[in-house]
C-alpha cells in the first residue's frame, strides 16, 4: 500500500497516515491501540483532566505506541496532568482549543510530536508561532467541538500558509472523514494524513455506550448540529466561538434556541444530563458524532475501518490515475 | 487530460467535468460562453426573474452552448421565465432552492439536461423522484444560497444514495471548489465532476463590480459568515433553511443578530442595500463570495482559471497514484 506512503508515515513511522482523534471519554486505551496496530497512530482523549482515569488508559493501551490528546484550556486548569502523562511517554501530544504556548516547550522537552489542532487561519498562525510539528486543520463537519470552517476549503488554504511559512510542518485534515474516499480527498486537498474521529467513535473499542452507538446507524449525515447546549448542561466554560456537534435529538430539540433557560435551570437539569449520559439513553444526553455519520453503517472493530480506509482510498487513487479517454 | 474524463464529461460531451454555478447577478452569458469555450459547461444565473437581463445574457453568450439555473421558489413566481429561456436551447437547466416538480416535465419537453441542486439528503431523494439527470451536492463553504451540510461529508453520502437508487444519475460537488486540488478531492469523493461559483464569481467575465471583486483578494477563508441579512434587505422571501454566505463586512457587523431590527427599518435600509450594491460599495451591502476566497489570489479571465484548475488536478491525481515507497 506504498500509494499511500506520505511525509507523516514516514516521520511517525506508521504505515497508513492515520491518526485517531483523542475523543473525550470515547477514546480511550484500547481504542488507542488498535488504531496503532492497525498501522496508524492512536490518540487516547485526555478530555477535562481526570489523571486516574488517563492513568488507566494508559494501562490499557498495553504498551502499545500511543499518544495523547488534551483540551488546551481545560489542561490550563491542571497542567500536572501533562507532567503525569508525559512520563508514559507519548509519541504524539495534541493540542486543541486555546493557546498552545504554556504547554510546548515541556511536550518538546519530552520528545514526543506537538500537533496543534486549529479551527481557523489565525489558529494555523499560533500554530506556526509554536513550531509546531503537526497542525490539523478541524472543519466543521466534524463530531465533538469545533468551529465554523468547512474542511474542504480549510485543508487547502492552511497547506498553502504553511508552505509558505514552515514548509517542514504536517498537515492532517479532520472533519468528516470517515473512509478511503474521504482519506483520499484529504490528500489531494494537499494533507499529510488525517485524524478520524467519528468513524472510531463507531468502533467496537471506543468506550461508548452501545445506544449511543446504535443511533449512529438510525441517522444520516442530515441528523446533526453544531450547539452549545451539553456545555451549558454540563457547566463547562468553553471558550467563545467553540460549539459541540451533536446528534439532533429529544435533549438538542428542547435545548436549542433556549440556552439561557437551560443555565438557569442547570441545578435540575445537570445531574439530569449527567445521569442519562452514564446510563447511554440516547434521547436525554448529548451523543457525539458528526456529519460523517451517513457514511457509517456498522460497529466494527478499529482494525477493519482502518483498513478498509486504506484498500478503498488506494483503490479510488488508482482508479482515478488510470482512467482512459471515455 | 483523459485523466479527467468522466461520466459528466460523455454525457455531456464536454473536455473537463466543471460547471460554472448560474450565481444571480454575477453569472452573466460572457462568463457562461467562456467556461464552455474553455472546455466545462457555463450556466447562466437566471437569478429572480428578469427576462429582459436573461435575454441579453443568452445573446452575450454568442451562440455558445450554455445552460441556465434557476432559483425555484422565485420561478414559481413567474414561470414563462423557463417557457422564454427554453427556446434559447439551453444544454441545461439547473433548479435549486425548492419544489422542482413544476418544472421538470417542460424541462425535459425541451430536451435540456435536468440537474436539480441539493443541500440535504431529503433534497437528493426529491431530486431522483424527478429522475433528474444530475444531482449537485452543495455544500455549506459555497458563497450565496444554501444550507448546513459540509461538501466533504454531503458529496460521499449522495453517491452512495444514487449508486443504491438510480446509478444512472450523475454527481456533481459544489461549495468551497476553486482550484485542481479541490476538483481532485471531488472525483476522490465519488462526484462525476464539480460546479464552480466562487472561484469563477472572482473572473474578468463575471458581472461584479471591481471593489467587490478587490474585497476577494484580501480576504482568507474565515472572512465570511451565513446569514439572512441581505434577504431580508432586500424583502426575498427566501424559504426557512436557507441562508446566503457572503463577505463578513460593515454591512453584516451591523445587522447580523439585528435580523428583526433590520426587517422593522427596511423602507430605508432596503433602497441603502440596493444603492450600496449598485454603486459597487464593498462595505454596505452584501459582498456574495464563499469560503474559498482564502485559495483565491487574482481576479483572471476563465479560461485561464478553468485550465489551471484541470492542469493542477491532473497533476495531483498522477503524483499520487503514483507515489512509491517512502
Amino acid at each position: 500500500m506504498a500509494i499511500l506512503s506520505t511525509r507523516l508515515t514516514r516521520i511517525l513511522n506508521i504505515r497508513y497516515p492515520i491518526i485517531s482523534a483523542p475523543m473525550a471519554f470515547a477514546g480511550g486505551g484500547a481504542l488507542a491501540a488498535a488504531v496503532s496496530r492497525a498501522g496508524g497512530l492512536g490518540l487516547i482523549g485526555g478530555g477535562y483532566g481526570d489523571s486516574s482515569w488517563l492513568g488507566e488508559q494508559f494501562d490499557a493501551a498495553d504498551g502499545e505506541r500511543v499518544g495523547v490528546g488534551f483540551i488546551t484550556w481545560s489542561l490550563r486548569r491542571s497542567p500536572s496532568l501533562l507532567t503525569d502523562v508525559l512520563k508514559q511517554h507519548p509519541a504524539a501530544v495534541m493540542l486543541s482549543f486555546g493557546d498552545p504556548r504554556p504547554f510546548v516547550d515541556e511536550i518538546r522537552a519530552a520528545g514526543a510530536l506537538l500537533v496543534c489542532q486549529c479551527q481557523n487561519m489565525e489558529h494555523v498562525e499560533d500554530a506556526l508561532d509554536v513550531r509546531a510539528d503537526v497542525v490539523v486543520a478541524q472543519g466543521a463537519e466534524a463530531g465533538g467541538h469545533g468551529a465554523l470552517r468547512g474542511t474542504l476549503t480549510f485543508v487547502p488554504e492552511a497547506a498553502d500558509f504553511i508552505a509558505a511559512h514552515s514548509p517542514a510542518t504536517l498537515l492532517l485534515a479532520a472533519g468528516g472523514i470517515a473512509d478511503g474516499r474521504g482519506l483520499a480527498a484529504a490528500l489531494m486537498l494537499g494533507a499529510d494524513g488525517v485524524l478520524v474521529g467519528t468513524r472510531l467513535w463507531a468502533s467496537k473499542e471506543a468506550l461508548v455506550k452501545e445506544r449511543h452507538q446504535a443511533s449512529i446507524l438510525a441517522s444520516n449525515g442530515d441528523g446533526t448540529l453544531r450547539t452549545r447546549v451539553p456545555d451549558i448542561a454540563r457547566q463547562l466554560p468553553w471558550p467563545a466561538g467553540f460549539t459541540a456537534r451533536i446528534r439532533r435529538n429529544a435533549f438538542t430539540d428542547r435545548w436549542q434556541g433556549r440556552e439561557e433557560e437551560l443555565a438557569r435551570s442547570v441545578a435540575i437539569e445537570g445531574p439530569r444530563y449527567q445521569r442519562a449520559f452514564a446510563e447511554g439513553d440516547p434521547d436525554g444526553t448529548a451523543v457525539w458524532f458528526g456529519e460523517a455519520a451517513g457514511l457509517i453503517h456498522a460497529i466494527e472493530p478499529a482494525a477493519a475501518i482502518v483498513g478498509r480506509m486504506v484498500s478503498e482510498a488506494t483503490l479510488q487513487l488508482q482508479r482515478h490515475a488510470g482512467r482512459t479517454p471515455g
